[in-house]
């Protein structure tokens, strides 16, 4: 709840008043399936129709729940790829959801993080169909932490900055400044920036971060296939080139990234 | 793994090799027993010895694993209360390991978000003890999330900053530029800061933040005790003073506060 005032139209809480139609959204975690939270697992268990991209666990589903027992679509949005539409993906929750479905939307990392989450939530509220969100380990976070680079680190940084890097530095429809990030004190992590990796990395070190920046990046975080490489602010984009990155990736640029156990 | 030539010290892969003796670090999430991950609460079920905060699914144990066939330790650092030194806290997980037992170190959100995690991961390492680290859903998000409040949203904003409010803005041992921060365009989320609340408000109003800025705060956030409020930056202390809210909280500023399902 949001304020005794706001509880109407908090979805979490319309959710227990209003048993159908609903739609659970749940963050999936970074990729390995038992990164999913305890009532994720649950949640998808419950599941008649379970909605997922291909990120976080929808590859082994299978050992969270008996998909044989559930309808399970996929609505993965590959960048640069085909894409399903989000109206598609809106129109087809409420659809199950109104025809009395235990309706499940699973999302990788949380659902809330560039995740087109809330449009979701919103999408659903306007159509008069309730949303319970479960949220979930973000990427931005869990993954740096699983190739042994910590956000933050007490004496060193109080504070980071995940964003994403889907949009290069001075793009008309970007709304990051890049220069107030690079002088904000606190770490920067990016996700969906492998593209724009060298123009993000220019933008820092313009806005004042010195191109020794302990920096490191990791592609396919949490899964067998994971690559992870240090480096710096100034090597971030050759790095990149040289060990044939792509996405799913997440860089880190700070002095945690230079933290070594 | 962090490069070739990295992967000897980096603690998950040391894991890998080194069988004995070894601690488990986990995020337990934001405090609702069953967000913590499948992961983790695998981990506890595995465990001998299990050392505790008090955040996280600490006070309901049991719903994750028999803990009267364990070991468990609490050693909670209440805020300014009686506090387990982290000496302590290292010598114990050293102590237990080496005794060849199935260590877990149980944290709150994720470990490596002001947890001092990776100071553990270090002390083991220096200590000859490997580590491998589950990482959790991060309160700083995900309670936001649980109450309504995305960090992100697509056309609003693409970038949140999560900060420690555990000193004030000019205190000598600040780590954190908070008129950069106000000026970086990204929803700004504040963990261990509401009794520095106005003051925090009132350095990124000087920053440049808007006194009309949304906000919202949040107590005990994903617990059957949680309480939440929207309000704006200009009223964020005194929204915080008159409902007399205590730690645990979190509080964001920025429009992504002010949007609605």
């Amino acid at each position: 709840m949001l304020s005794p005032t706001d509880t109407a139209d908090h979805p979490t809480d319309a959710g227990h008043h209003a048993p159908h139609p609903r739609v659970t959204l749940i963050g999936g975690g970074p990729g390995a399936w038992d990164l999913i939270t305890v009532r994720g697992m649950h949640a998808l268990q419950d599941a008649d129709v379970i909605l997922t991209d291909h990120l976080g666990p929808a590859p082994e589903l299978h050992r969270l729940c008996d998909v044989d027992a559930k309808q399970v679509i996929d609505v993965s949005k590959l960048p640069y790829k085909k894409q399903t539409s989000q109206e598609k993906i809106n129109s087809l929750l409420v659809e199950h959801a109104r025809a009395g479905r235990a309706v499940v939307r699973l999302k990788g990392g949380d659902p809330f993080v560039f995740g087109r989450g809330f449009e979701e939530v919103q999408a659903l509220s306007a159509a008069g169909v309730s949303c319970e969100v479960i949220p979930g380990v973000t990427s931005a976070v869990a993954v740096p932490g699983l190739a042994g680079v910590p956000l933050s680190q007490r004496g060193v940084v109080h504070g980071f900055t995940v964003v994403s890097g889907h949009l290069p530095p001075g793009h008309e429809r970007s709304l990051v400044d890049w220069r107030a990030i690079a002088q904000s004190g606190a770490t920067i992590a990016v996700i969906m920036g492998v593209r724009n990796a060298g123009a993000i990395a220019d933008a820092l070190h313009e806005g004042g971060l010195a191109a020794d920046t302990p920096a490191a990046i990791i592609q396919e975080g949490s899964l067998a296939t994971e690559r992870a490489f240090r480096c710096s602010l100034g090597s971030l984009a050759e790095t990149i080139e040289r060990e044939e990155i792509g996405p799913p990736a997440v860089y880190v640029i700070g002095e945690v990234a230079g933290l070594r156990a």
